[in-house]
C-alpha cells in the first residue's frame, strides 16, 4: 500500500475509529488478506436505503417507479465509478499483481465495488446517521442536477418525445427473443431509430420493461452523440 | 376502514406519532386516497439494509455470496406475506372494491408491499434505530432459525451431494440458449435430474448463475416431492 491508511482516511473525509476496516474496504478479492466483498454487500444496501430516503423526501410528488429510476440513475455502476475516480480512490486500491499489471484500478466494476465497501465500513464503523452524511455529501451536486421533470417520463415517452420534436421518423421495436418458462421469462427487444446505425438491444422480464431498457440506451447513445440528431 | 388505527398500530406493536403514514402503508392502490407505493419502495430498502447488517454481524465467516442468499432466502414475497399473515395485516388493508371482492388481502403480492410500505412508514415516522427493532423482532424466530451450514454451499454443490448421497446420477445441465449482446447477456440452462421427471431451467447473466438458479429449483422441487427420491 503506497499511501497510509490515516492519510487515506483523512483524503476521504473519513474518521475511521477502525482503520482495519478502509484497509480491508480497499482490498481486492486479488489480493491477499480479507477482501472488501462482504463490506460491498453491506454498503450496497446502505446506500440503497440512503438514496432510497432522500429520493423520498426531496420528491414528494414521485411516484415510486419514478423513485426507482431515479435511484438507479443515481446508483449504478457507471455513476459509482464515476464518483470513486473524483475520491482518487483508483490509487488507494490493494490489487493483486495481476490486476495491478491490467489496470484494476481504472476498472469501473472494481471501483464501483471498493466505493459500496466504504460506504459499508462507515456504516459499521460509526453507524448509518455518519455513514448517511458521508454519502450524501458525495451524491450532493448529482442531487442536485436531479429534476423530476425529465423523470416522471419513462424512457420509451422520452425517446417518442426527442423524436417528435426533431421531426425525425419514430422509434422501432422488434421483439427478437424470448426465453425461460411462463412465470420466469425474459425478453429481448431490440430498438432502432433512424439517427443511429446501430440498434440498441434491451433484456427484461416483461417485453415492456426490455422496450424500456433498449429505448433508455439509445437515449444514451443519442446524448453521446448529439451532434449527430 | 373496520379496525381503527390506534388499534392497528397498537396490535402492531407499534407507537406512530404521525398515524396517517400507517393509513398510507395500508392503502393498496387500488383504493381511494394516498396509496402504499412509495412508502413500499422506502420500505423494501430499509428491510434489505437492515437484514443484510444483521447477517453481516451474525455470519462473520460467510462470504457475499452466501450473505446474499441468505438474504433473499428472508426477504422475498412469499416470506414477507407469511410474517403479514401472522401479523392479520389482511385484515387491516384499505382495498379498492374489486380486489376485496377477488379477494386481495389473501394475494402474497399485495400482504408482502403492504409490510414492507409499514417498515418505510417506521423508517420515516420514528427513523431507522426503531424500524430496526421491530423488523428485527419480527424476524427474530426466522433468524434464530438459519443456520449457515446449509448456506454455505450453493445450490449446484447441494444437488450434486445430494445425489450421491442417495447413489443417484449426477444432475445434468444444458444451455438452452444465450441472448443480448455481448456486455449484458442473458443464459437459459435447464438442469435434469434422474428422480424428477421434469427438467427446471435457469435464467442468469452468466451461465454458471443459470445453473445454480436451475439446480435450486431442482432442490425446491425434490424437497417439494421428497417421498419420490
Amino acid at each position: 500500500m503506497r499511501h497510509p491508511l490515516e492519510t487515506v482516511s483523512k483524503k476521504l473525509g473519513l474518521h475511521f475509529k477502525n482503520l482495519g476496516l478502509l484497509k480491508t474496504a480497499l482490498t481486492h478479492r486479488s489480493a491477499e488478506g480479507e477482501n472488501n466483498e462482504r463490506l460491498e454487500f453491506l454498503g450496497d444496501s446502505a446506500l440503497g436505503f440512503i438514496i432510497a430516503e432522500c429520493l423520498y423526501q426531496k420528491f414528494p410528488d414521485a411516484d415510486e417507479g419514478t423513485l426507482s429510476r431515479l435511484r438507479a440513475d443515481l446508483v449504478n455502476e457507471a455513476s459509482l465509478a464515476n464518483l470513486a475516480r473524483a475520491l482518487n480512490l483508483g490509487s488507494y486500491l490493494i490489487l493483486g499483481s495481476g490486476e495491478l499489471k491490467s489496470g484494476g484500478y481504472r476498472r469501473d466494476s472494481i471501483l464501483s465495488d471498493a466505493l459500496e465497501a466504504i460506504i459499508g465500513a462507515i456504516a459499521k464503523d460509526q453507524g448509518l446517521d455518519a455513514c448517511r452524511q458521508w454519502v450524501l455529501q458525495l451524491f450532493a451536486l448529482r442531487l442536485a442536477e436531479l429534476s423530476l421533470q425529465n423523470w416522471k417520463k419513462d424512457p420509451k415517452t422520452r425517446l417518442q418525445e426527442l423524436m417528435q420534436a426533431r421531426r425525425l421518423e419514430l422509434p422501432e421495436y422488434t421483439l427478437k427473443a424470448m426465453l425461460g418458462e411462463p412465470h420466469q421469462q425474459s425478453f429481448c427487444v431490440e430498438c432502432r431509430v433512424s439517427a443511429l446505425a446501430e440498434a440498441s438491444e434491451g433484456i427484461g422480464s416483461s417485453r415492456k420493461r426490455a422496450e424500456q431498457q433498449a429505448a433508455e440506451k439509445i437515449l444514451l447513445k443519442l446524448s453521446a452523440h448529439s451532434e449527430t440528431v
